[in-house]
């Protein structure tokens, strides 16, 4: 990949530069983009006169919750309900701050509600939630059930996060997604697979390693298997991940029996060793001699934000393509590629849950935006590119349609 | 007071004129204003460029979110909760159509959502519950609780709107308000100041009959009370409510000790003899006979909707004052004078609770815009009149600060 005539020095407790033009966003600006929150509601007519408030509210309201009454399917057509994303969180694993709480939480997920609005046209609320029990989140959700269409989980620690999505699916007859494991995973395949068509490479007979068994990790080695990969290998802050290691959760159980076909034990040094592809996805540095380590043409995703596992420059001494989280280096991988166009095509389809096959389609269609102008440097479309969002919904929708 | 020229007959089971001229609204036309419901999200900038990208999301989000980390309070500045009114319902007594549900009752909610943001530019958000248990609806929204900033209970069926209002205050540290109950009740207080005013009628002296002992009749008698009226009697489905009733909730027990004090026992025609007003918020028709034997100079609010316990043209006859919830009849006693108001000065304020003295300052800030064109036919401001939220916003506010 092609670096960038200044690379930026790797810094920590910084807000990185958010633009190529490397201007630093300062405190003043992103407190003062805050002031207020970054949501509002809006209505489609004005409310100015008898006539509209006769409409919107009574008595003109009253024949419409008659009819949905006497059918609880036109509540589809007549209510918010069926395009509303209920961005919810527990605030326990806030970005890279950890267990923060609720009201920490809800500019996080304020700013999530808006990128639906903005890539997907759809509207989205913030739900925190001042519980981190399992069981009260899911019944929380079912009583609010009527509320939303969609519920976008995010932010919540792993490996809780499994089980609540897990649970959630079950009780809920809408989509439901955890946006940090398949948002993440998503555009992680589909980045693989733009990567693969800039090399030449073949993608099913990758060796890859991922560093890192929390929400991302564990959903990146999944698609990766779904997509037909056979050689995926994860790592946790103990190494290796194996059949024959003990005291792992039930999650890095499953994980063991599925990943790593070669039994490889150890930790970053043995996995990385011969390795076609690294996927970090934990915020622990991977040194520049283990990724020297790697086979030719390899691929490095640095993902941690707002510092890499490994800074971009160096990477790219070693391996043909390199992506980051970074919005100040080539080949950002950033989940706004994927949620806004899954939940929108999801809920254009009346989905109730949203499929395995739903996500690969997500990430063909990513990928396909990307072929245009495919290069190891533009691997996958820009986090604004328009077209994404779009061409998600109508991939994932369609999945929908033959599921 | 003047009557239409053309009185409306008294007709059921149909949408009445919204205005003066007479045009009934068609069912083609509200259905087609709610189709995709009537409320939408807003982003406050718009995020097409990483640095807007950058700064609504990550890596800049972290910075707030950070801060609200070290200091809660900070969510007050820079989310939208704290302007937020969750218009909660379970859908047990949605208009007049009873138990529909929280489906059904959605479009209700999403009404009263945007004249929350239309009049006093609130945002709101309707949270519709799939429970009528007291216990979990109160467990729902203490969970809720860092989500919103205030919470405008509505349709709940009574008696358990008493308890369940009681419960969230006392469970929430914000302002909560059943609005059927107090919304009503603050523009009841409000249009009888008017109607007193009007007819140069001293307030505390009248003798006043409520029928209806439900959310709004209950209210009613608790704040004309508090406005310091002495005389106050309420009527259930079964007659007067006296001291030696057998069978009385808790809730007609309380009103039992603290109305009616000269202990009138009987029905509708032992209340309203030689009563100076009615306030009909029943929808059980009240006989012209029986208000032809209040005082001189009486006043007459049948607000039953869309069909009053008495039709105005009928009332006009024998008294002095007559108002409905009706659009297309002078003095329309319309809550949207009252709640978008009462929110907006609790939150502006920052008030933990809504108090007595926040709701009479309500009603006296209502009575006040109406005070410059008053007459009989005009006792109360049009609910569209744009002066009067942001004038009861001002004295709740004030009143809070003085709390």
């Amino acid at each position: 990949m092609a670096a960038p005539a200044q690379p930026a020095p790797v810094r920590s407790h910084e807000t990185r530069p958010p633009g190529a033009n490397g201007a630093t966003l300062t405190e003043d600006e992103i407190f003062a983009a805050h002031e207020g929150g970054k949501l509002s509601t809006g209505l489609p007519f004005e409310i100015s006169t008898q006539r509209a408030l006769a409409i919107a509210y009574t008595p003109g309201v009253a024949q419409v919750s008659r009819a949905i009454a006497g059918d609880e399917t036109l509540a589809r057509q007549y209510t918010w309900a069926s395009r509303l994303v209920a961005v919810v969180s527990d605030g326990t694993a806030v970005l890279g701050l950890g267990d923060i709480g609720p009201r920490a939480a809800l500019p996080v997920m304020e700013g999530k509600a808006a990128l639906f609005k903005g890539f997907a046209g759809l509207d989205a609320i913030p739900v925190v939630l001042d519980t981190t029990d399992i069981d009260e989140i899911v019944e929380t959700l079912v009583r609010l059930r009527p509320t939303f269409g969609a519920v976008n989980l995010e932010d919540v620690s792993a490996p809780r996060c499994f089980e609540l999505e897990r649970r959630l699916i079950q009780a809920l007859d809408c989509p439901v997604m955890h946006d940090d494991q398949h948002g993440t995973a998503v555009v992680v395949l589909a980045a693989l697979r733009g990567a693969c068509l800039a090399l030449g490479r073949e993608m099913s007979s990758l060796k890859v390693a991922i560093t890192g068994a929390g929400a991302a990790g564990v959903a990146c080695a999944k698609i990766l298997l779904a997509a037909g990969l056979a050689d995926v290998t994860v790592l946790d802050s103990r190494g290796i991940i194996h059949r024959g290691r003990e005291n792992l959760n039930q999650v890095k159980e499953d994980l063991a029996a599925r990943t790593n076909p070669e039994g490889r034990t150890g930790g970053l040094a043995e996995a990385l060793d011969g390795a076609d592809v690294l996927i970090g996805v934990s915020s622990a540095a991977v040194p520049e001699r283990l990724v020297a380590t790697m086979k030719p043409d390899g691929i490095v995703f640095a993902l941690s934000n707002p510092d890499p596992e490994i800074h971009p420059v160096l990477a790219a001494r070693h391996v043909a393509v390199v992506a980051t989280g970074r919005s100040d280096f080539p080949n950002q991988i950033n989940n706004v590629l994927a949620f806004p166009g899954i939940f929108k095509g999801a809920l254009d389809a009346g989905a109730r849950y949203i499929s395995e096959a739903m996500k690969l389609a997500a990430a063909e269609a990513i990928a396909e935006v990307a072929t245009e102008n495919l290069a190891p440097d533009h691997i996958v479309p820009s986090p604004l590119d328009a077209r994404v969002a779009p061409a998600v919904a109508k991939a994932v929708a369609a999945a929908a349609h033959r599921d």
